[in-house]
């Protein structure tokens, strides 16, 4: 486990489902981007809030860069934890780290990877990191 | 093909991609929801409107109803194409049949399908089967 | 909840991610067959076995045919669950009833569905239904 | 266009389907990722090989890292095309560098990206880059 990963974090639990591999017999590349999505809302949640109530406040979070770095193939039926944390704020972004941990018992690391996303107003407009989204992450 | 299917129709081609198939080395059974949705869609867009437009005069067509038979595989890289048609008017729906077909030359039933959809206005409630949209798809 | 509902069943749980969603602010109509299919998964290995272990076993359950009656949009963040159960024993097939519920508590019925399963080699040929499968699920 | 985009190149052309977009209304962000993968299989078969027939060579490319920049939204029905061409060649790797765009006319830049793909065995274990896989890739 990373010591210096961001906090406060989540760890986000699941099984590789069939429709999430491909013919190599592995989890298809693009799957693991609906991971950090559902990891990223497990996290906004854990924190007091939904991400549909941050829409609802009128504040948008689209993604501008994701990449992913795959280090192991994950397989159908494994149970995989995704963790994820804030590991940068900008002035009118915030940037998410995620780490794929499989099996046994989590130990491996499956892949690495980052999401940035502007902070907009519905019509797409930046507008500055809010105050109350970096509280949200504050400790504890 | 079949001789009795419903016209006007239309054909909608593509190579089965990496990412629709599954550990079992066949494109994943939800996909072909998604090969549905692509084949209607090319179908109103060639009857000289495009679902976009069709929202756009406020009528929304959500599913009801979906049912695929599934009669053989389908691999990476094969080249299939869905027909599709409307089957039958509603007073307050429309329903499409869609057949796969694949090589040699689309010559292969893969599969067989109905979507059923309702007519709405945005908020959800029933609206009846506008005429315009009947006459849409009306020959030639 | 149906009172008549088979049994042995589960309930697989989750939320609705963004990236099932679509433009139309609900769930996509394919995502339900990856629900189906990860609530099928989960009540085989509560069984005491995985799909994987009886693909090991040599035995396939390719979809035959699928079907879903979707009665209620599900929205983003929403916490659903799946109820699955097996409605009916062929002799070289297995069919599987699902229905989706959400909130308040569970207590709407989103969807209902069918998904039928041959029971094959791995080479795809008809294999009379197991009765180690069956034994799997006969209650308790 | 990019004037320094490698060649020989392709341009892999599609609508956005809905099942693409999300509940903000554009396209979700790791479709692009499904949108890459047919670009660079449409690439491999215009090169007078399919992806299909490399692997059927004993080589796999699986992609060791991903990522892309989101630059504009992609809406439902829109007319993209993703450019794609090899960027790199390393001794056991090959990488693919990605343009999408968009209307009016493609003249919109949605999104760039790249994936570098390890050459392995089936086995996974790492093998040098085949001279017959960059003589595909020799204009014209």
């Amino acid at each position: 486990m990373s010591a210096d990963f961001p906090r406060p974090d989540t760890r986000y639990r699941f099984h590789v489902s069939y429709g999430e591999t491909d013919c190599m017999g592995v989890a298809y590349y693009g799957e693991y981007l609906h991971w950090f999505e559902r990891a990223r809302s497990q996290l906004i949640r854990e924190r007091g809030l939904s991400y549909a109530e941050v829409e609802a406040r009128g504040l948008y979070l689209p993604v501008r860069e994701a990449s992913v770095r795959y280090r192991r193939p994950a397989r159908y039926e494994q149970e995989l934890f995704v963790r994820v944390g804030v590991s940068e704020w900008g002035r009118a972004s915030v940037t998410f780290a995620y780490e794929v941990w499989g099996p046994p018992e989590g130990t491996v690391l499956i892949a690495t990877g980052a999401t940035q996303h502007a902070c907009t107003s519905l019509q797409g407009k930046p507008v500055p990191t809010p105050e109350w989204l970096k509280d949200l992450f504050r400790a504890p």
